[in-house]
């Protein structure tokens, strides 16, 4: 485990190098918005999409250069959506990792135009031509990002959050959220990691899938279990009454014995897909059983 | 005349079926979102960017089925920007070619999701292969309809348009926010027109290139004077007391009759670059002309 929090943390401090470098070598029409843009995306994280397009592609034999723009632009799509879900119109929240939120530090209108062109320098650095990439490989990474971050993955998650809202949902609905709202953008940073090996066999492509649906549905029933964890060690009130005020989560919908075994389901079904590859595949188990056994 | 503004019709109505088709088919995560996608890019408006690419690669003899992806992204593009320019934090617009603006229409939350997805839904369009184009082509595509609406292109420009507000600006000033606000976007749609031709040598490239800057500028220039004669004719008050109130505009940095006839020598400019070409131009000459002759 030491091993792999070293290697987040590396990946890490990389991809902020990297993505400061694009947004600030973009020669921006309005220096204003590049640093809103800048503050958006560097306001910290523990830059989990960025890891795994590393983690997988290097694992393939890909080089660091070949992978800077996927992880970079991937990044810049969850940065966006941040800042735009933090929106007062959305869940309105002042703070993100504790420091101010962009439509806090600056103002609305520059948020909502900072998420917009995040978004595009997404698609602006995923589609500059890669040494040693085909075309052809880079189009389709282009539609993979695009699928999972729009109206059919990220946007559609989180519409369909919105809506559940003060409503009892039921396990399948709650399940087709995250899948949208959290799991599409995981899964793409897999498969983005996972194309990066133009020879890669398709047999090992859908195990990396299986391994990334798996992750993706696991990092956010731990997250709805943080969140009860957290929230009784803070505020020191019965988790019963936090699950009976908050809107629809796994512990809330299955009880937090039957939500831990879930996540312990999930990292199982995520070590067997990663055991019919023939590669390394020590970090992704590492990261795997950290995804469920992470405190925060 | 007649013949031109038969041909916008036919384009219009042409790229809403298609724009439609691709907005539905996109097996929607939420209906809800999906719905506002649909209500926000097809609220009206004369697709004036689809039309310059169906007209330049009808030119050059590529076909429709090949221009519809190119001309329905451009349009994504373009629309979003209006749904998120219409906010209560940006410009604050209830209506929009007479009909509610999304927000008013749906939520603030939504309109945001609706507009981040259709930017989305651009990018997934563009990078889906097409007929008879390489993928290198394509991709250049991508990367062009992002440079153009980003930090460097539309969203800088909105940004500069926000920050000059309640200022007054210089001619170049003003310049440098159109060219990106909405230049940028029409030069792309000549562009992507263009580049669907792979044979096309370079010098007529650049031609159309200069074709598409003049007749974007001469699109806003003559924007600012329709605004102010449309003023002066549905609410009576004098020009002058207009031209004071306003944000910097180009009647009022030039005065009236100066900022008609920068218009007519855009239209020149526009003429100019297009006589190089080697090619029936008929189409988008008259459009030059039909830019600064339109009374809407």
């Amino acid at each position: 485990m030491t091993n792999l929090l070293e290697k987040i943390s590396t990946y890490q401090q990389h991809v902020n190098q990297q993505l400061s470098q694009y947004i600030e070598k973009a020669n921006p029409t309005s220096q204003k918005l590049n640093d809103v843009m800048a503050y958006g995306a560097l306001l910290g994280g523990k830059r989990i999409r960025p890891f795994l397009v590393y983690a997988v592609g290097e694992m393939l034999g890909s080089s660091k250069q070949q992978l800077d723009p996927l992880a970079c632009s991937i990044e810049c799509v969850h940065a966006y959506s941040l800042i735009h879900d933090d929106l007062p119109a959305m869940d309105d929240d002042a703070l993100r990792r504790g420091q101010k939120t962009c439509h806090i530090q600056y103002d609305e209108a520059s948020a909502i135009l900072a998420g917009d062109a995040l978004q595009t320098l997404a698609f602006d650095i995923i589609s500059h031509p890669i040494d040693g990439m085909s075309a052809t490989t880079q189009l389709k990474m282009v539609n993979v990002l695009a699928k999972a971050s729009g109206d059919a993955g990220m946007c559609g998650g989180q519409s369909l959050d919105l809506e559940a809202e003060n409503k009892q949902i039921d396990l399948a609905s709650l399940e087709k959220i995250h899948a949208a709202k959290t799991g599409a953008l995981i899964e793409a940073a897999v498969t983005l990691g996972a194309l990066s090996d133009e020879a890669l066999p398709l047999e090992h492509l859908h195990a990396l899938q299986q391994f990334s649906a798996a992750i993706g549905l696991a990092f956010q029933v731990q997250d709805d279990i943080l969140d009860i964890i957290s929230d009784t060690e803070t505020l020191g009130k019965p988790q019963g009454s936090d699950i009976a005020h908050h809107k629809s989560t796994y512990p809330a919908l299955l009880g937090l014995e039957q939500a831990i075994a879930k996540a312990e389901s999930l990292c199982e079904e995520a070590l067997h897909a990663l055991a019919q590859l023939p590669y390394n595949t020590e970090l992704l188990e590492s990261f795997a059983l950290y995804i469920i056994k992470r405190d925060r």
